[in-house]
């Protein structure tokens, strides 16, 4: 028997301290790939969709699940904030964690392949269903586990990648050449500044994908046969006053720190927009990271995206997301944050009336965004009481150890 | 016989249009192993030091040697702008020359070995003398070409990979996650504005370097051992507005474009301070460059650094640099170039005067090294005459094909 049960490390980081975070309308099957990862760690499925649908999860998971019914029932009428029909719904899942630490993931994600370059080699025990890179991707976990393994045998933890990019430094005033200097085998280069080798406490993790990238509507339908087939062995701080498109599909971030700003937006049923759930949450926590004073890291862990969305349906989401972000991304550039806005809270309510003011001309969504904005704080400070007044660290201090 | 002569492609990209600029103290045996890349493209060395001394060139280069005797006879009174005994006299090479592209390299640097990984293998065809990490280097490229190849067997050519940075847009206006999105196999990513992927144009390209990092004095005290494994398969755009430490050992740029901000400063004999000049000439660079709406890249290529300088050296010519560039990197993070400027050397010339004025009191070094800014640009101007009319392109337009 014990052949057949993962190893599971013994004492997995950040045990009690982390929840990781599903939003999802099937059965949740993939999580057999993540078994050894994902086991040690307490779930929180939000059910995306009609509540009457049973969801099955794989035995031996310590979860939560929420339904729409639940939603409802636990936020009443603030339960209007959270997107319906929508992953954007996974942000529930972030107001309703009581972890310091969160990590989320779409449901067509797997292990990651430490690279698929040939010329390296795949060390899946699996390999032929992983390289075919078609959408039929076929699961095959079942006879083998498809575990990738880094060069030196070692299966890829991306959980673990997360947490060490967390719970180490980042650092946003200055860029360093030779990537996260933090990182074993490198250090920050000469001519960085000493005063700023402590760097600032890590507050967002994004993660990339190998396979299918993640590509808007139209690049989707241009190149449909566009696999990411490069691993770049890279962990960056994305640059203070530097925006990015920030993916939802495999994201850590200190809930603690940030949670509040990790708003998915309204999506899905009844909104004209789709797909940009994950960007407007982007944006926002990226001007209040540097409004703060914290680091956003991208790069390592890769995950395995397993299937690409229907182009088609993508466009009909994002088309208005398209021309509209010709606008938000100009206002984020030049967003000013006053100095009295010393909580994240308080930084997001600003970033609301700013919503209304300097958007709500390009469309009345903006408008009841702004209002959404202000009603998902006020769920937070409702289901967090005692975050509320939480002080926070000064800029730019050393982050924790 | 033909099997002795290495391949030559049969057309070098930009092959009328680069200088290969190197400055050095010693006989360019180093050049042999470059041979397949550099020999289709005229060479500019400068010679660094004593002016009696004769430096071998390789037979088959196309050069130019400029020694002291020649920079004092070319510039005239100007001559006191250029460095002596240090390598920051590399600039008078980019005055000199004629074409539009320049690409710089130290004495020290090889053809690089794709990736160090041992599960990867390298591909030399003498791996031993490069695995060994070894100061003493054994130059064995007489017996086998010491040349790197890539996963497919391709031998790597760090000037073409310049070359490929130089001629496509860079993007520093927003974040592309996937890395430089020109790259085959990449592209926006979703959440990129549609408006913004034209990208601007290229003026710098920043390689990097396996073996030996490029650590300051007390980093390489505290970790003498440290070597660069990791290959980092990406090019990207440092962002707009942010600042990074720029090393010369590697490094391509548009001359036309951005030449006049490439001063290397005054560095070496008669000067309190070493090893800044690349630091230095990175920092006027990129604050125009941000300032004229053109893009930085760093990453690709990787080139073989062999060897360490002397750690207690770079200690006494560092040590002042080190506490400066405390007040330096902030004064070049908050300098602002009035719109007015709108050639590189306007803004180069109100550069010097912000020197003068918001860093004099840091040290009367900085007064000096003002003047000679502006001797520089003089200097430019006086061996560059067709150039100072020439209008700058407008900011974000797309860059050149």
């Amino acid at each position: 028997m014990a052949g057949d049960r993962p190893a599971i490390p013994l004492s997995p980081p950040l045990k009690d301290e982390l929840d990781i975070v599903i939003p999802t309308i099937r059965n949740l099957d993939f999580l057999e790939m993540w078994r050894p990862f994902f086991q040690p760690y307490h779930l929180i499925i939000v059910q995306d969709g009609d509540p009457t649908k049973t969801i099955s999860v794989p035995e031996g998971f310590d979860y939560e699940l929420y339904n729409r019914n639940d939603i409802n029932r636990i936020l009443g009428p603030k339960a209007s904030c959270i997107s319906f029909k929508d992953s954007a719904c996974r942000c529930f899942g972030f107001l309703v964690s009581k972890k310091k630490y969160v990590y989320t993931i779409d449901d067509d994600c797997f292990v990651s392949a430490r690279s698929i370059d040939p010329s390296i080699g795949l060390c899946f025990n699996s390999v032929s269903c992983v390289r075919s890179g078609s959408d039929e991707f076929q699961m095959c976990w079942n006879s083998e586990r498809m575990v990738a393994k880094d060069p030196e045998g070692k299966e890829i933890n991306a959980l673990a990648q997360h947490i060490k990019n967390l719970l180490t430094p980042a650092t946003p005033g200055f860029f360093n050449t030779l990537y996260d200097p933090y990182r074993e085998g490198a250090d920050f280069v000469r001519g960085y500044p000493f005063s700023m080798r402590n760097g600032v406490s890590t507050a967002i993790s994004h993660g990339l994908w190998l396979n299918i990238p993640d590509y808007d509507a139209p690049t989707q339908l241009v190149k449909p046969l566009e696999r990411n087939t490069r691993y770049v062995d890279a962990v960056l701080t994305i640059p203070k006053g530097t925006l990015y498109p920030m993916c939802g599909m495999n994201l850590g971030f200190d809930r603690e720190l940030i949670g509040p700003a990790m708003y998915f937006g309204l999506m899905g049923d009844g909104q004209p927009i789709g797909r940009y759930d994950d960007m407007w949450a982007g944006w926002c926590s990226k001007v209040i990271c540097d409004h703060l004073g914290w680091g956003v890291k991208t790069g390592l862990p890769y995950i395995w995206h397993s299937k690409a969305s229907n182009p088609f349906v993508n466009l009909k989401k994002e088309y208005k997301g398209i021309f509209w972000q010709e606008d938000i991304i100009p206002f984020f550039q030049n967003v000013v944050l006053p100095k009295e806005c010393t909580t994240v809270q308080k930084c997001y309510i600003e970033l609301s009336k700013l919503v209304k003011e300097k958007l709500g001309h390009v469309d009345p969504y903006f408008q009841k965004l702004s209002e959404s904005m202000v009603t998902w704080i006020e769920a937070w400070d409702e289901l967090n009481p005692s975050e509320q007044a939480k002080p926070v660290p000064e800029n730019g201090k050393p982050a924790k150890a």
